[in-house]
C-alpha cells in the first residue's frame, strides 16, 4: 500500500478537536457534555444575516470572485474604518474562514525551512499551517505566572536567524485572552521593523477587549504597515463560525499578488458565507453592545469561580473569550479525556481543551487546560460544578 | 520589506482567471463579454437546494464537524451506491469544493520533491495545488491530434522514479473533454498495482458522459481500492459552484487519519454549502437529466460551429462541459488577451482559457484554447459569430 507523506504524519491532531470521538461516545451514552473545547459561541448570529440567507433571489449559485465579493470588500474597508484600520479595498482578500488567511499567508511568504517566532502558547492550529507550508514554527515561552504577558523582546531577538521570516501575534489572543499593552505592541513593531520582518497580527478577537483603552491593530503601528498581515474573521464578532469567512489584508504589493495566485488556484470563497457576512456588517451597536456584556459577566463568573476551586489557578483574561487554567492534575490531556470517557456527574462532564497542545515546548502546559466561555452562564455554572467533582474524583489529582 | 516566499513567485497565475483584470476593464468599456473560460454553468441551480436556504431554521450559524454533517455524508454514500461506487460513510470527508480535496490529498499523500505523474493537458490547478505541498507534477503529453486519448502506458512507466508516489487522472476530464475507457482505465489500474501508487480520480464531472456506456470510476477497478483517492464536488452536477462543497473519498485508514488532522486544522467546511448541497441531491432525476439533455445539445451545436470555422479544429468532446480547440493564431495567450483587449464585434467579444496553462511543456497548447459550453445556445452562437470575427481580425492569424 503506498506511504502516506511524512507531513501528514507530523502533523499534530488538533487539541480542540482530537477528543471529539471521546464526546461523542459520552452523548451516545447519554452523557450531557459541556463544551467548553471549541470557540463555537451558543450567542444568536445577527438577524440580518439570518434575514439576507431568507431572501437570496439567485437561480445560480455561482463562484464568487476569488477575492470575495466587492460589495462585502467595501463594507470590511468600512468596518476596519471604525476601528482606524485604514486600508484600501484592494488591500482586503476574503478568505474561506481565518483559517484559509493564516494558510495562505504562511504559503505565500514562507518557503520550507523558513522561521517564524511566536509567543506560546498559540492557537494549535498555526502549527497545523505552518507544517502544510513545510515552515518551522519557534516560540517564545510566556508564563500563566506572569499572565501570560509578552516575553521580554530579547527573548525573541536571540532567536532571530537568517531563516527568521516573520513574528506572529494573536490579539486579543487565543488561548490565553491577553491583550498586548500600547508598550508591548510598540516593542513588537521596533522588532519587526530592526529585522525587516512579517508581522502577521491575528486579530480575529478584536471586538472583545475588556479594557477602556483603545483597541490596538497592527496597521496602527508606525512605519510597518507593508509588514503587516492582518488575518480576520467574521466568525467570532457575529457568531457565525460555520460560513467560513475571513480576510487576509495586506499593502505589501508583491504578496497580494502572489496571495491572489492561491485565491485562484481554489476558485472562491463560499457564495452563501459572503452574503452573511455582508448582511452581518449592519447589524447595529445594540447587538454587538448585547454580545460583549454577555462575554463581560461569563468571564467574571467564571474566573471568579474557577480561582475559588481549591489547586485552580486562572488569571483575568483581558480579551477574546477564552482563559487557560492551571489545574490540580497531573497530566491534562489524560484528565481531559478522562472527564469523557470515565467521568459523569449526575449524567453530565465537561470537554476541555489540553493545553499542551498550544505549547511546542515539550512538557509546557501539561497541567494546564484552555476553557472558552462561550456558554451561558447557567450551563457554565453548571460546568465547573462537574469540574469540581471530576478534580475530587480524578485518580491523578495533586491535591 | 520582507521578501515573499519562492513558492508563491513559481506558483502559475491561473489561466481560467488570470485574465479576469482585462475582461473587467471590457465590460468596463460597455462591452458584452462571452464568458467560455470557466466553468460555471448559466444551468439553475436545483429547486431543492435553493429552497433548503430559504429554510434553515437556526439561531447560530455554527461550525459543522470537520469531516463534515454527518446526514450530507449519509446522503453521499447512497448517492455514490446509484453509481456503484460502494464506499461507507466513514470513507467521505467532505471539503471545502472539490479544490480543497485535491490540496489535502497531495498534503496528505505527498512530501517536498515526491512526483506524481498526470497526462497532459490538465486542469491548472493541480499544478497549484502541487506546489502548495511542495511536490513536482510530471505530466505525459496527451495530443489533440488522437483526440487526447490516453497517452501509451510505456510513456506513463518511463517517468517513474522512486518519488513516484501516484498517478492523477481527471474523468471524464477537464480540459479536454476525453473520457477514459474500460480498456485505459485498466491499464491505469495494472500500472497503480505494479507500482504501489496512489490513483488521484478527479470524477467531478461523472454526471455528463456522452456515451451510452456505464461510467467507469477509480473505485470500480479491482483489487486496488486503498489506493484509490477520490476527488468529488457538488459544483458542477448540481450547478451550485458558490457553495463550495466538494468531497474526498478513501479507503486508506492511514491516509485518512492524515487528512483529518489537515481537515481539523481548518476547522469546517461551510455550513451553508453542506446543507444546499444535501437538499439538492434530493433533486429529481428529470433535473440532472434535463441538464444533461442541455449539454448534449450545446456540445454538438458548438463542437460542429468551431470546426466549421477555417483552420479551427476540436475532437469531440465524450463527457465534462469542455472542449480544446485549436486555432488558426499564431500564440493563443496572445489571442485570448487581444480578445479582451483590443477587439469587439458589433459590442461583444469572447474570454477563452488559453491551453498553454494546462499543459507544462513548454510550448505545447501553444495555438489552443479550452472553451467551456456553459451557456445557452443562443449565446453560444453569438459568442462563435465574435470569435469567427475575430479570427478574420487577428494581426497573428496564421490563415
Amino acid at each position: 500500500m503506498p506511504q502516506v507523506s511524512q507531513r501528514g504524519t507530523i502533523m499534530p491532531a488538533s487539541p480542540i478537536r482530537r477528543l471529539v470521538p471521546l464526546a461523542n461516545a459520552a452523548k451516545n451514552r447519554g452523557v450531557k457534555v459541556y463544551h467548553l473545547n471549541i470557540g463555537q459561541p451558543d450567542v444568536p448570529t445577527p438577524e440580518e444575516g439570518l434575514e439576507a440567507l431568507k431572501h437570496i433571489d439567485r437561480k445560480v449559485l455561482e463562484y464568487s470572485p476569488s477575492d470575495g465579493l466587492l460589495s462585502l470588500r467595501e463594507k470590511l474597508k468600512q468596518y476596519y474604518g471604525t476601528y482606524n484600520i485604514d486600508v484600501e479595498v484592494d488591500d482586503i482578500i476574503v478568505t474561506t474562514g481565518g483559517s484559509e488567511a493564516v494558510l495562505f499567508a504562511f504559503m505565500a511568504c514562507l518557503d520550507p525551512g523558513d522561521e517564524i517566532i511566536v509567543p506560546e502558547p498559540a492557537y494549535a492550529n498555526y502549527m497545523a499551517f505552518a507544517i502544510s507550508a513545510g515552515a518551522k514554527i519557534v516560540t517564545v515561552p510566556s508564563s500563566i505566572d506572569e499572565g501570560f504577558a509578552l516575553p521580554p523582546v530579547e527573548k525573541f531577538e536571540e532567536l532571530i536567524t537568517p531563516k527568521t521570516k516573520g513574528i506572529l501575534i494573536c490579539n486579543p489572543n487565543n488561548p490565553t485572552g491577553y491583550l498586548y499593552t500600547m508598550k508591548e505592541m510598540l516593542q513588537i513593531r521596533d522588532l519587526v521593523k530592526k529585522h525587516d520582518l512579517f508581522l502577521f497580527s491575528d486579530e480575529v478577537y478584536r471586538e472583545f477587549c475588556y479594557t477602556g483603552a483603545p483597541y490596538i491593530s497592527a496597521f496602527h503601528l508606525p512605519d510597518i504597515e507593508e509588514q503587516v498581515v492582518l488575518i480576520d474573521s467574521v466568525s467570532k464578532r457575529y457568531n457565525e463560525c460555520g460560513i467560513r469567512i475571513g480576510a487576509l489584508i495586506t499593502k505589501h504589493k508583491e504578496l497580494k499578488k502572489n496571495v491572489m495566485k492561491f485565491c485562484q488556484a481554489r476558485l472562491s470563497p463560499p457564495l452563501l458565507g459572503q452574503i452573511v457576512a455582508e448582511a452581518s456588517i449592519d447589524t447595529p451597536k445594540s447587538y454587538m453592545l448585547a454580545t460583549y456584556n454577555e462575554y463581560v459577566e461569563r468571564r467574571k463568573f467564571l474566573i471568579d469561580q474557577l480561582n475559588k476551586i481549591p489547586g485552580c489557578y486562572t488569571p483575568i483574561p483581558m480579551g477574546a473569550f477564552y482563559t487557560v487554567v492551571k489545574l490540580p492534575v497531573d497530566d491534562a490531556d489524560k484528565f481531559c479525556e478522562w472527564c469523557l470517557e470515565s467521568f459523569d456527574y449526575e449524567g453530565q462532564t465537561v470537554f476541555m481543551a489540553p493545553a499542551s497542545g498550544f505549547y511546542t515546548t515539550e512538557g509546557m502546559g501539561r497541567n494546564e487546560v484552555r476553557m472558552a466561555y462561550v456558554l451561558c452562564k447557567e450551563e457554565l455554572a453548571k460546568a465547573i460544578k462537574v469540574l469540581e467533582e471530576a478534580l475530587k474524583a480524578y485518580p491523578g489529582r495533586t491535591i
